[in-house]
């Protein structure tokens, strides 16, 4: 097979079908996220059996249980889906929205008007159900889209893309406008992140690895969620029983997502009080502390923490803990060594509350409340294609507008340039 | 001299000058432009004794006359530059602002706070004022800023960046927030566009040639200006009179801006009437016109357009002219050849306006107005470092705002994630 050959095709049909997309009404769209719910839920056999070939290769290739379970489609998961599709279709449409319209000095009236992106590859890893959640938020704003899923999920992705296909015949939408990349061959992926011709913009979704390389090697603008190394810092002025609710939350209420805090600071003015209070609980929870000497101090069993903790995003039960200086330490401590997704100040002090806020330079910025909050149904954007950690186009949790661009729109009456 | 040292230099001076420039209050931002301005005033002759040289260099190099004249500073260009200095100075800061706070039903409060990027790496060629264009509107929105410029212009460019050192000085900012590359070494564009842990944003004005090529090697995302194949397509009910003076003014206003119209579409049910009044205006204005066979059919004395003909950009007194069948042919040959900048059509029917509106591709789409319009200061931004042909970020004409990005801000009281 021509892999290149094979993905300029997908690109010159994703062009062509994003125009279509782009000019369709919101009715025909979510009818195509509607009837392709329904084509999932008369699939559910076709699904699963598709799944169930990829599970066995993937036992026979060795994959960890982690990954086969995250390979499952099971009915729960089916549900999910369709579930997910109903619901993005019930999302207010971002796309033609007209803001800002002003009249100039010269009588022209200016505004902006919010467009698709175009066409959106998005390349991810094992997770099937992925396919269906970003084909959808690209459908809805408006975009046509070709997906790269993980090999190992090859047959449920095409048993996924046999649905969508569905929907968007039925619609009358072309069946091009979702593309799901039918090799499995890695030379793929090259070419997909090399097309600027085809593809506006690339959202990758997987562990870090993957997003580096491919930030490093797109000649397409890339929207890239790297690492979550998030921060909560206690300050001398916090209120002890909110420090300690927040702390605790932050770490312990799922270990395994990108905004759980990795690295707890504490004001030195408070270390001595807050410190055995916050060890007790995380104890409770069975986490393992990291702390710096000062901490040790205070909390003489706590393991050492080295260099590396202070850059660590564990995604496990594992803590570092630092004793700062005050603001100003943990702000340079944050601004060192985070990885710039979501910081929390816990303060009844308004200038120190004011001074974290302008001055973390963070995806997410928050006073007195957990840094679980960062996501996309929490801040209400209805859905999430995921979190930038980028400083253009979109930062922090992207949803639909993340998706789509503004241009502008000028209204004349015959107006001339003197 | 070790570039690639120099360059990770200057990375490192500036990344840690952003901070302070992003957290500098508004009035000390302000400050350091008008010192800036004072600055410049001050220095005229040792300004006019540098660009002396360059001029000289630039003969002796055997640089043409439109260049050298780009590279002259004279009086009035300095005066120029203060002005543009104190309005830079005079328009409202964007950094800080937050907007859409709202409440969640889960009770935290989650808004967006508008922030600088941090540092923007500026590649211009010979004329030396954009160094003080550029760098009064990065400081402004609060970023730092390195910027290289061309190397005939060295020694204007080194006075230019003394004044603002003085400027920077006097308003108690670190002279590191500005930094003028003292070296013409090309290798140091090189280096600039590869360090994204010091660059974050690289604006690039020069042609085209200059930007594809920092394009296709920049490692930092590039906020960027092709060219501008700009469009007007008179509508078969269109008003003639508005038509007739938007087609003379898009074309005959200025010849060599990236708003210009290049290409003329007529409608064929109108063709017969509008293209000889639309000749006569041309020729008397010394426009040559190459059009496709129907138009020849009409105008018999036009030149005949070839392929080449509806890609170029002549920044020049040439006109292509084509009739297509109505406003399907019309949008299909827009989002073929044109280069997605700036594309107006000239009708009096409703429906035909807004179909264009939305189904043009472009930065600025426009109904009854001349391309020449397409400006950042026409539009109302106060400010222009550029006008971006990308989608992601910033498009169409970029100013203040376009050079922040926006960070979430979310205040609780203790919140917790249930």
């Amino acid at each position: 097979m021509d892999v290149a050959a094979y993905m300029a095709e997908l690109g010159q049909q994703a062009r062509a079908a994003a125009r279509e997309v782009a000019r369709s009404t919101t009715a025909v769209r979510n009818q195509t996220l509607l009837a392709t719910a329904r084509a999932l839920s008369a699939a559910r056999t076709e699904l699963v059996r598709a799944n169930q070939k990829d599970l066995e290769n993937g036992r026979a290739n060795g994959l960890d249980d982690a990954m086969l379970d995250r390979l499952e489609l099971t009915e729960a998961r089916i549900d999910t889906m369709i579930e997910g599709l109903q619901q993005v279709a019930g999302l207010p449409d971002p796309v033609g929205e007209i803001t800002d319209m002003t009249y100039r000095p010269s009588g022209i009236q200016v505004g902006k008007m919010r467009v698709p992106l175009g066409v959106i590859g998005i390349i991810y890893e094992s997770r099937p159900n992925v396919t269906v959640e970003a084909a959808s938020l690209c459908l809805k704003s408006g975009n046509a889209t070709i997906l790269r899923g993980g090999s190992e999920a090859i047959h449920s992705n095409q048993a996924i893309a046999a649905c969508l296909a569905t929907g968007l015949a039925e619609a009358g939408l072309p069946e091009t406008a979702v593309q799901v990349v039918a090799t499995t061959d890695r030379a793929a992926v090259g070419e997909l992140i090399t097309m600027p011709q085809y593809v506006d913009v690339i959202v990758p979704r997987g562990g870090k690895g993957l997003i580096e390389r491919i930030s490093r090697d797109a000649r397409v603008p890339v929207i890239k969620h790297l690492d979550g190394v998030c921060h909560v810092y206690i300050d001398s002025h916090a209120d002890p029983e909110k420090a300690l609710k927040v702390a605790v939350n932050a770490k312990t209420h799922r270990y395994g997502t990108c905004n759980t805090m990795e690295t707890l600071l504490v004001d030195e003015e408070v270390a001595d009080d807050m410190l055995p209070l916050l060890a007790r609980e995380f104890v409770v929870k069975g986490v393992e502390l990291r702390g710096c000497e000062r901490t040790r101090a205070v909390l003489p069993d706590v393991i050492a923490a080295t260099e590396e903790d202070w850059h660590a995003e564990y995604l496990a039960p594992i803590l570092a803990v630092r004793v700062v200086a005050g603001l100003d330490a943990a702000i340079d401590h944050i601004n060192r060594y985070s990885s710039q997704h979501t910081e929390s100040i816990i303060t009844e002090n308004y200038t120190r509350a004011r001074r974290f806020l302008t001055e973390v330079d963070s995806s997410s910025v928050m006073v007195n409340a957990s840094t679980r909050f960062a996501d996309g149904f929490e801040y209400g954007l209805g859905a999430e294609i995921g979190i930038s950690t980028d400083k253009l186009h979109a930062r922090g949790p992207v949803g639909l507008e993340g998706l789509t661009s503004q241009k502008y729109v000028v209204f004349g009456d015959g107006h001339i340039r003197a």
